[in-house]
C-alpha cells in the first residue's frame, strides 16, 4: 500500500456520529443563562420556547454528557454527505518545504455538504426539531450566505417555509448564494429591510446601509415574533447550534486515530464560533478531563472583528436592536459596525458563550488576522490542494501554515489539524480583488469598539440572582 | 442497520481503480484514425505527437483491453477526490411517488472534486504525461468552463503553465470560473480572440462573437503549434480522454456489487461524450461480450444541438477553423453554431468516434431535451438531494426522472443510474432565469443544420487508403 493513499481518511456513512458532544458539565466555570432582554432576568422557558424549536431550548440548558442524534437525522447526514473526509494537506506540505513528515497538516473537509460549509449540521437539526413539533416558518439572519443557505437547504427538506435576512454588504458582493437560496424556496430580504421596526430604524435613514449581522439577528428575532407557527434559528453563537456541530470534531477524532495519530494543534475560524466550537469541543472534553494536557486549541479570528481578542468579556446584547437575548460572552459591543471584510460569517461582534468561558480560562488560545493575508493563503491552498477556501476558512488555512512554519523553524514534530469549514465558490470576488490588487486591509477599529463598549446601551446584569 | 445508511455508497482511496478499461478492442466495427486536416491521410505520429502528449498519443491508438493508470496519478486521485461517492436519491425518488423500492434512482457524483466536475480525471492524466515529457504548455479550449477550470487545476499540481480560450458565450455568462482558472494561475482569452489567426477571421468582423468549441479548438490548436514545448489538450471526444475517464464507470460496478445490485438503465449527458463515456464504457465492454445483453444506456443531448439524434454518421472536422485532426463521428457539420444554450458544455457540433460507432451499432440509445425542463429538473433535484446540477448534468438528471416516470407507469422493477458529471455552482444564471421566468428553450435549427452538412466544405475521405 502506498503511503499517501492513507492521505484521505473516510468512514462510513454507518459511522456517522449516533450522539452529540455536550460540553455544559465539563466547563471550568457554568455557563449563564440566556437573559431576556426586555427585564434583564433569566429567560423563562416558555419565552425562549416562543423563539427557538422547543427541543432546541432543552438542548441548549442540558447538562447531560451527551446527546442522542435521532434515527431520522443521522439517516440525513448519511445519505447526503457525512461523514466527511479528513484529508493530508500533503501538497500544501511540500510547498511549505515541511515534507519530511515530521510535521503533518490536517483538514477536516466540511466543503462536500449541498451548500458547501458545516452549516447544514445544525440546519438539518433545527429544521427536523421544528418540524416534529408542527413549527411552519423558520427566519434567520445570513452574513455570506452560508448560513442562509444552509437553513434554506434543511427546511426544504422537511417542508418548511424559510426567511432570511441577509447583510446587505453580503446580498451585493454576494449574488450566487441568493440564487442558491431562492433554489431551495427561501424568501430573501436584504438587510436592514424595510420589512421589520429594527430594520426601518436604519434603512430609513440610508436604504443602502451595508447591515451587520447584529442587525440581521434583529429583524430575524422580530419577524419569528409575528406568529406562533413560526421560529427563529441561529446558525451560530447559542449552545445548542455549537451541540449540533459536535459532529465534526468527533468524525475528526476516529479519522485520526484510524491513521494512529494525535493531534498536537487544532485550528478553526471563529464569527460566533460554531465550526470552530464543533470541531474543538469533542477535544475539549477531554482536555478538561486531563487526557491530552498540551493539545493547543487556536481560534482564528479576522482583524477586522477580533471580539475575543481585543473584545471584553461581559453582558451584552446578541443583537443590534436589542430583541435578542442577552449573554455573556467576549464582545465588541452590540453598536458595533464591523467593516465590510469578505468574510461575512466573521462578521459578529459577539462570540458563543462556550467559547467566551473557554477562552477565559485558557483553555483555548487566540490570533486575529488580515484580509490580505488570509486570501493570499486560501489561494496557496486552492494551488496545492485544488479546493478554494470561502474566506471565513482561509483564516484557519493560513494560522495552519503559520503554525507549521514555526514548527519547522523550532525543528518540531506536530500533527496540526484544521476545520475546512467551507469552499469560496460563491466568494470569487475576495480572489479576483486578491488577484488584480485592489483588496484592501481594515485597520483595528480601536476608537469604534472602544465607543461601543462605553455605551449606556450595554446591559448591567445582576449575576447574584442566578 | 438502517437500510438508508446503505444509500451512499463510498470506497477507500485504495480502490481508485489500477487500470483504465479500454473499449477499442471490443468494438463492433474498427475505430478510424485521426486525418491530417491538411492532407486528408491518417495523421502520422509524428505530426500527433507534435499536438498532443506522446503518452496520450500511444493511448489513442492502443488495442490493449487495460492501460495501466501510473502509481503518481492514483496517488493524487486518492488523496484529493477519488473514488466518488455513488447515491441513492432516496428523496427524489420520493417526491417522484417511486418510494417501494421497486425503481431505485442512483447517481455517481463526481460533482465532488476539486474543480467540481468529472473533468479533472483526464485534466490530471494528460498534465502528468505532459509534465513526465518535458512539455512546459498545455493550452486549450473551454466551453462553459468546467475543462478549462479543470486543467488549469491539473496544470498547476505538475507546474506546467496553462492557457485556455473560453467560448466567449459563457466567458460573460460564467464569470466566476474564469477566477477559478485565474486562482489556478492560467491566463485566459475570450474566444473568438485577436490571439490567433483562427480566432481573427471571427472577432475582425464581430468582437462581440458569442464563440463556439469548434471555433475555440481551432484557436488552442493553433496556439499548441508555436512551440514544441507547448501542446493541446482535449477535454472530451478523443479515445485517449474517454480512456481515462474509465475510473468513473469501474468504480460504479464496484459500487453497485457492493450493494448487491446490477443496473437496469444507464443514463449520462453528452457533449463531446466523456463524462457518457467514462460512466459507461465498463458496462458497455460487458454489453459487448454478451454480459448484461439487456442493459439500455442512455446519452442525452440538448435539443439545441443534438449531434447524434439530429446528425450525419460522417467525416468532419473536430472545429470550425479545420485546423484539429478530421474525424468519423455523429456531427452537425463543423460550420453549425449552436444557439447559446447555458449547458455550454454540450455546445459542440460532434461526438466522440467511440460513442459515434457505438449509436451507429445500436449499442447505446440516445435522446433530447430543452434546456427549460432540465432546468427545471435540477431544480427538483437540488430541493431534493441537495445538490444543485450544472445545466449539462441536469439533462441527465430530467432523463433519470423520465425513465423513472416511464417504469412506474409500466409498474417495472428498475435500478436507474445516472451520471452526475458535476455541481451548478459557476451556473447560477441559468437558475436565476428560470426562476424569474425569463429562460428560453430554443428551436432545433434545421435549416442550419441542413446547411452545415450540405457545406462545400465537409471533407470527403478515402477509407480504401487505411
Amino acid at each position: 500500500m502506498l503511503e499517501n493513499f492513507n492521505a484521505r481518511v473516510l468512514l462510513d456513512p454507518n459511522e456517522v456520529p449516533k450522539e452529540w458532544i455536550n460540553i455544559l458539565p465539563d466547563l471550568p466555570s457554568p455557563i449563564t443563562p440566556l437573559i431576556n432582554p426586555m427585564d434583564g432576568k433569566p429567560a423563562p422557558p416558555e419565552l425562549a420556547f416562543a423563539i427557538f424549536p422547543k427541543e432546541c431550548v432543552l438542548q441548549e440548558v442540558s447538562q447531560d454528557n451527551t446527546i442522542s442524534i435521532p434515527k431520522e437525522l443521522r439517516e440525513i447526514y448519511a445519505t447526503t454527505y457525512r461523514p466527511t473526509p479528513l484529508h493530508r494537506a500533503v501538497r500544501l506540505e511540500k510547498m511549505l518545504g515541511i515534507n519530511d513528515g515530521r510535521i503533518k497538516i490536517f483538514f477536516k473537509n466540511e466543503s462536500v455538504s449541498p451548500t458547501g460549509s458545516h452549516k447544514p449540521n445544525t440546519a438539518l437539526a433545527q429544521a427536523y426539531y421544528a418540524g416534529i413539533q408542527g413549527i411552519e416558518e423558520l427566519v434567520t439572519e445570513t452574513g455570506a450566505g452560508q448560513w442562509g443557505s444552509a437553513l434554506s437547504y434543511g427546511c426544504n427538506i422537511y417542508g418548511l417555509k424559510c426567511t432570511v435576512y441577509m447583510v446587505r454588504a453580503s446580498f451585493i458582493q454576494k449574488p450566487g448564494r441568493k440564487i442558491l437560496m431562492r433554489a431551495y424556496n427561501a424568501a430573501i430580504h436584504a438587510s436592514p429591510s424595510k420589512h421589520t421596526d429594527a430594520g426601518r430604524t436604519f434603512y430609513d435613514i440610508n436604504p443602502d446601509h451595508p447591515g451587520s449581522l447584529g442587525i440581521a439577528i434583529s429583524e430575524a428575532v422580530e419577524h419569528s415574533l409575528r406568529s406562533d407557527k413560526i421560529r427563529y434559528s441561529l446558525g451560530s453563537v447559542v449552545n445548542f447550534v455549537l451541540l449540533h456541530q459536535t459532529i465534526i470534531g468527533q468524525e475528526t477524532k476516529v479519522q485520526l486515530k484510524k491513521i494512529g495519530l494525535e493531534p498536537d494543534i487544532l485550528i478553526g475560524c471563529m464569527g460566533g464560533g460554531s465550526n470552530f466550537g464543533g470541531f474543538a469541543i469533542p477535544f475539549v472534553k477531554d482536555k478538561l478531563q486531563g487526557k491530552c494536557p498540551d493539545l493547543e486549541i487556536i481560534g482564528v479570528e479576522p482583524r477586522a472583528c477580533p471580539s475575543v481578542c481585543k473584545g471584553e468579556y461581559r453582558w451584552d446584547f446578541g443583537d443590534t436592536a436589542k430583541k435578542a437575548p442577552i449573554l455573556k460572552m467576549y464582545t465588541l459591543g452590540h453598536t458595533f459596525i464591523p467593516s465590510p471584510i469578505h468574510a461575512g460569517g466573521l462578521r459578529y461582534h459577539g462570540m458563543a458563550p462556550i467559547i467566551s468561558i473557554l477562552s477565559n480560562n485558557n483553555i483555548i488560545s487566540t490570533s486575529m488576522l488580515h484580509q490580505t493575508e488570509i486570501i493570499e493563503a486560501g489561494l496557496k491552498f486552492a494551488q496545492t490542494e485544488g479546493i478554494l477556501p470561502a474566506p471565513e476558512t482561509a483564516h484557519a488555512v493560513k494560522e495552519a501554515i503559520n503554525q507549521a512554519l514555526k514548527a519547522k523553524e523550532n525543528n518540531e514534530k506536530k500533527v496540526i489539524v484544521f476545520n475546512f469549514s467551507g469552499h469560496g465558490f460563491f466568494d470569487l470576488l475576495a480572489y479576483k480583488e486578491f488577484m488584480s490588487g485592489k483588496l484592501e486591509d481594515y485597520e483595528l477599529p480601536k476608537e469604534d469598539i472602544k465607543k461601543a463598549l462605553a455605551s449606556p446601551d450595554m446591559p448591567i446584569i445582576d449575576e447574584n440572582q442566578f
